[in-house]
């Protein structure tokens, strides 16, 4: 259950929802975000909710009876837009292209795909300044130093930057450098940090888990969102499976499900998922026509020569062609 | 390593070409179709072929070093066009749409869907007669009789018929109500039915296992065209998974893969794929955009009211939108 | 539903059972086995069970809600023991070990091996004459006349067989020379072979498949038991999975499960299981302290020369000592 | 390659083994532990390891091909034994128990939990005050408060406490009250977790991920080692599969495996493996059978009222005759 309260109602008329929501049974979560304030009621007691919904300070009331509450589409409807400023939104009805190297290089490298994504007239940088990485004697990123050339590059050209965060200490330094965190597969559950991204207000795309269902990822988001964060969006990478002919099985499926359970944005990261180059394209077309609403991939002036995931990553003139085509299968998506 | 021989030759030349394999160390295995005569080279010995390419009665002659040897791309550059008459061809350039209900059931409903798919020019009908069922107790089709009941039916309207077989036994008595045969998941490796079948000449749909891998499958097909059968389609059907929000895990992934590593067409099954109804048109249209060469999909009149498999069974109407839906963006991905 | 009737009961006092049982909305099943004569009644109505169970001819009635009846220990609380003849057992209460090579190669070999479980009391010999393989090209068994020479030897020396059944037509050629049919993981969803081996009276090992589910591996064994043969044992042989350490995973936790829900032996075969020599014992003893009521595993007198399989076959030193220490460890488990 | 330093060789002597490792193309890490002093060269190039060798300071050389390194048994072929005090030891050639509910709840609890043990000679008690859930709305453990409450009813007691950490800042606060942390399945591959447990001497248990391979769990050990922490043991605790017959597939063959391929102790937790209380201690003494060198499992004396995990949770009685049991398999083990 899914209480929306009214904007700025007085700490005793708040109080007196809580009490009644306890009153009939219920555990009473308060969740105060930057769009909202809510209550979510958890239990399974059967009882009229009008009876709270009649309320003074209650704006409106809804049952939701998946195990997440308030990321589901039960009661909202509409999609989440998430707006980075600048003109740059992500949600349904846009098409969103995150493209860039996996782990940030050198400036020179940053400003490659810089002038590469604004020829081909895309807002959002990715790339990698914190790795996670299997082996600890592997490469792990540049570090906040990396990050700060990173930012000073894409701010001066008017590009945002999506980059992963991998612990709760690295989020007060990096606020001011990121217009997005990225939650990785290996941090999917890992609830501390998903805790503090929801108390840090910037958006968050959130990774499916190596082998996470679709269930463990939107309980994922509700984290975030209960801490207070709305701006959230799924991203679909690939799950492990015993087929070896190809890095993950990326899988699409999760597009139409994830669309009808919850409101927030779904993007599709086909790099990390087929985790085969040549294999980019079709994965990434396939997922607009299966209705995300953006991809996230690597692109590398030189893939053979990328600090890592090389194989994966497609050189310039391939990233060109595949934004031109995702736009035109986007488009005829729209016409439909 | 594969040679191709010429028409005609007579047994004395043949005979010195596999005594020439031999001696080089190579095991040899003659191979006859419909389409060619071949000499399939097994072995791992390193020498020059234009020795065996330079011998009477040799076409051709070809390295292939996958496990699959005919029915691999590298050295059959040229896509399998299967032909089934009166104009209707599968293979790469074409899109086919096959559709109908899981379990034929009476004959209203064959009219019923006929019907429809003549209305949208839909050329090839789906139906199962034997239906492998996980329960004894379960209905398990209707046999012989269904099948000659749907075959009148079929080709008074011109329609072709893709039908499930499902043991060696069957191939004769289904041999003249037959257009394409059908190959299950659980049979995707019972290698006596692939061994008869190569023998059949009828072209056969083959299936990917419950949790076949994209070589056993290719492996699978190797079977067929080793027997004599060149006309064969690959199909992806969705795999086994931890994930319970959807029947199977279509796994898109095995188009791009399947399609660099094979000549054969590669057709999709999202219905037993994602199993959800709702879901099916995205993951049609996601397979067409990652470059499948048809889709084999369900519909009943009354899916609801369906023998088997209802759940994941559009509607005529759902039907009919997605046709039109697959063959729009077919045309743009043909433009590409 | 299960209706055990008496023995002997004239066609008309059955007839009434038959009709009684549809009268209360379910669907009747004749089953005639080696041991019994049963109705199986498939159904969900609520109705009081007695109304059946007083009709003339019924010896016993049991409600089994599980998806497959004959073989639940619902209704079946005492275990099966399958009788091979000559004192050999299979059963809850015994430890069976059957051991052999992964292909019958000739005579020598079967002699030797022959030898090496005599020597250690083992009644049971594996080896394969039909080896269902990937590739077309493979090495495929020596068939019938192998089968034959295995039979001769093993008769003259008092050991039993088991070996793989691939396709119906074989059963009637090999029922002669078989003390056991297994079914291949490969074939565990072959429906036609499992209704055929049910009319063939020969006990039956069948193999869970390739990602085969405890709930399919039942309904199989239902298969068998339906079409007229009790004598079925189940066998987990290793699930394929994400992990290349090994071949497969196998599945302990099988065993405790599988004991729990039905009347049935259950067997494990580590050799594919785990698919690495030197990790067959750890995994068998841990099979025999997890309730196995047998375990079948490969040896050869040189298992680096083996036809197939070498890498996960023990040498006949190994195998002394692994009988050795199943038993001990049999006793053991005995004694708790 | 591994070299092994002398202790307490000054500043100077170690550089000059630095420069010379770089010198051959290699990258040198510096590892100081509680136990000795490592340079771990990570590298692909081929030179006689006796140049190295022959330095001052170098006690010892290992060519380690492994991608893990200072846990492989390549170089170290003695197990690893982590004492605890009090003459509790983990490691081979003993066998540990260590049992307790999933969360700890109140002080009676632990009280009763402690009894048991004592009663049975039980050295290591669990239960976890930070839970890791699904959902955020679910109950998350008592916390450091709760921890304090199990510290000191288990010192006053002589029972060692295991429990789990789930990020960085709580080990600080923790590290008075613990015997040995436990990183839980969705943390491990928490690189950053690792990395701070390897700077905090304590020993810690490292769960296999949710689906982890071999491979990651026992690079993740390396994080830590090469942190400085050679305290590490490895925990099997079910792999996710497509199986829903239980809960996870506790893979008894990672123990073989594990053992073969590294130094460290590994536990199996059969409680989180199977799920299934029924089924625990069979799969508790098939782990011991396996070679396991301890089992973690949950017990609690009212499992049905259990906070968490009561399904999977055997009470007291059940759990004091697998004791005995686990007992006797390990001493027929031992004996083998």
């Amino acid at each position: 259950m899914i209480i929306q309260l009214q904007q700025g109602i007085p700490a005793t008329v708040k109080e007196n929802i809580l009490q009644q929501v306890k009153s009939v049974g219920f555990k009473a979560n308060e969740v105060q975000t930057q769009e909202g304030h809510y209550i979510v009621g958890i239990g399974k007691k059967d009882f009229d909710i009008r009876t709270l919904g009649q309320l003074p300070g209650v704006a409106d009331i809804h049952r939701v009876s998946d195990e997440y509450k308030l990321i589901s589409r039960k009661w909202k409807v509409n999609p989440t837009l998430i707006d980075l400023g600048d003109g740059v939104q992500i949600g349904e009805g846009t098409f969103s292209i995150m493209a860039g190297p996996c782990s940030i290089e050198n400036e020179k490298q940053i400003e490659l795909v810089v002038q590469h994504l604004k020829e081909n007239n895309v807002k959002i940088m990715r790339g990698g300044v914190f790795k996670p990485r299997s082996s600890p004697y592997a490469f792990r990123g540049l570090g906040l130093e990396g990050l700060r050339m990173f930012h000073q590059i894409c701010r001066e050209n008017g590009i945002k930057i999506i980059t992963e965060v991998m612990q709760v200490s690295q989020i007060e330094d990096m606020l001011d450098f990121v217009d997005v965190f990225q939650v990785g597969a290996r941090n999917s559950q890992n609830f501390n940090l998903l805790d503090a991204l929801g108390e840090a207000q910037k958006p968050v795309l959130l990774k499916r888990g190596i082998s996470g269902t679709i269930e463990e990822l939107l309980q994922a988001a509700e984290y975030i969102f209960s801490n207070g964060n709305e701006k959230i969006m799924l991203c679909e990478r690939g799950i492990r499976s015993y087929e070896t002919a190809y890095r993950n099985v990326l899988d699409l499926n999760a597009i139409p499900v994830l669309k009808a359970k919850t409101h927030l944005p779904v993007i599709v990261d086909p790099s990390h998922g087929i985790g085969l180059r040549d294999h980019v394209e079709p994965m990434s077309l396939a997922a607009v026509m299966a209705g995300a609403d953006g991809v996230i991939y690597e692109t590398h002036q030189k893939p053979e020569e990328a600090f890592s995931d090389g194989q994966q990553t497609v050189n310039f003139k391939e990233s060109e062609r595949l934004i031109k085509r995702m736009r035109q299968a986007f488009e005829l998506r729209e016409r439909f």
